[in-house]
């Protein structure tokens, strides 16, 4: 748990870190977040994570709470102040207090910023023990979903259904086309009947998830090939192998959908080798900063 | 604007009234809310909005933060120490303060509760005054809009937009199927061109709205009739009245939508007599609970 955090100007003991009553993020969910993974005390894609977040606020027309390098340090800070080796950095930004009125404030308030960090295991030394179940689940969210907002009831509804039927998560579709989104808080990918490595192209339909982003650069430079197209929730369900990724999950294999076995049921060798390489992506992003 | 607010058990001046910053209300939007006008130092449609506040809690398994006969006490507390004749009172629940993890916690934590009061002028005497425009604009909310959840971004993006066109009240449609929802904080009804008074039926399309409600038992008690049923952006253009209802926007006329006159661009007779109706049963409220 994050002992110190910084809540609009000031590093605070945890249980003094508030917001007031009328913060937009609060009354409207008016506001985004991001979540940096840290391993060796060092951030993992920091700046992809960084444009999107500036990208979200963009979309939503909230300034920057502070410039870039200003964040970043203030990142660094929470970090260093909770002792995170190996943890996560949590940032959100919020279009800041003003009396309850839905449009944007008419006279500009400062945007809200609280960041928060926690320890958490390092990079999983075993993927088998890594790979998780899933659940299919109807994706209710709103049409934007390309932007990070923290509206994000619909993905708390789908991952507390995935709790209580024994999955850590909860494989979003629409139930219109059948077509599968994304995870309610991962990308998700499959190597699908003939083998193909796919995962849904970027749209308003689902976020442009930064360790996705990762993950396709490291599958250009080892020449691995993959398809961004939509599938199906029974071409899921034919699926060879399947996966999630995010900041925090990694690569992470989903070895069973509803209950029924992905494949064989066991992690397969396209997972595995992705898991590898992204390993060394993670370790070597920390190297590199280092 | 709202001097004491009640916050978690406590009543604080409003710049000290805040919450943590893993409220889950902040974090996840995870919450529901209520707005209850307050005419002549009373409530109206009290029973109304708790009982939506209740079932709203109930579909996102969050529990009452406090009896309901404890509840009506905060709240006339708070509207009392702001010395609200007329205005509204806004009160809001959240699952708590939890470490960030997207399912409910699993140890169950006690829900947040906190209320705001303001005052605002009461009924408005003229209905050509009160009259407004307002915009078509998509509804991009999520499936479960009969929530009313603090997931709030697809309405204020809709609402400043409406600000920005010069109009008070965004009408939602949904852009797959051409039909009209509701507006972005506002139930809309339409005399169509047959002269039928309309508003859309309750699904988990619209929000089950208590002025809507409450309106309606004014309309049976009158003998007036309508009917509940979807209408298109085409049949709202063609409408000879249009009007909106919500706790603070009572029966307001909506004269232009996207910058074309509602008929002849005046406020219509239903909507003027249904306007005068409202008044009473507002008044009426007040003087009942009195």
């Amino acid at each position: 748990m994050s002992r110190i955090a910084y809540v609009n100007g000031r590093y605070l003991p945890k249980r003094l870190a508030a917001v007031n009553v009328e913060d937009r993020g609060l009354q409207f969910g008016d506001g985004v977040y991001e979540v940096v993974t840290v391993q060796d005390g060092r951030f993992v894609d920091e700046d992809l994570h960084l444009d999107r977040l500036e990208r979200s606020l963009r979309e939503i027309r909230i300034p920057m709470p502070m410039p870039r390098g200003s964040l970043r340090q203030v990142l660094a800070e929470v970090v260093r102040r909770n002792r995170v080796r190996h943890g996560l950095c949590y940032m959100q930004v919020t279009r800041g207090v003003a009396p309850r009125d839905h449009p944007f404030p008419r006279k500009p308030v400062p945007p809200g910023l609280m960041v928060t960090a926690k320890n958490l295991a390092g990079y999983p030394a075993d993927v088998d023990a890594w790979a998780a179940k899933a659940i299919l689940y109807p994706d209710q969210r709103w049409e934007r979903r390309d932007i990070k907002s923290t509206n994000l009831l619909p993905n708390v509804l789908a991952k507390q259904a995935a709790r209580e039927a024994g999955a850590a998560e909860a494989i979003l579709y629409d139930e219109a086309t059948c077509l599968v989104t994304e995870g309610a808080s991962t990308s998700f990918w499959i190597v699908d009947e003939e083998g193909a490595l796919r995962t849904r192209h970027l749209s308003n339909a689902i976020l442009p998830g930064c360790t996705r982003a990762a993950l396709m650069q490291e599958l250009r430079e080892a020449g691995i090939p993959w398809r961004e197209e939509p599938f199906t929730v029974e071409q899921t369900r034919r699926a060879r192998e399947a996966f999630v990724t995010s900041a925090t999950s990694y690569v992470r294999p989903i070895v069973a959908l509803d209950g029924q076995p992905v494949g064989d049921g066991r992690v397969g060798p396209v997972t595995r080798r992705l898991f590898e390489i992204f390993g060394r992506h993670v370790k070597g992003a920390a190297r590199n900063a280092a």
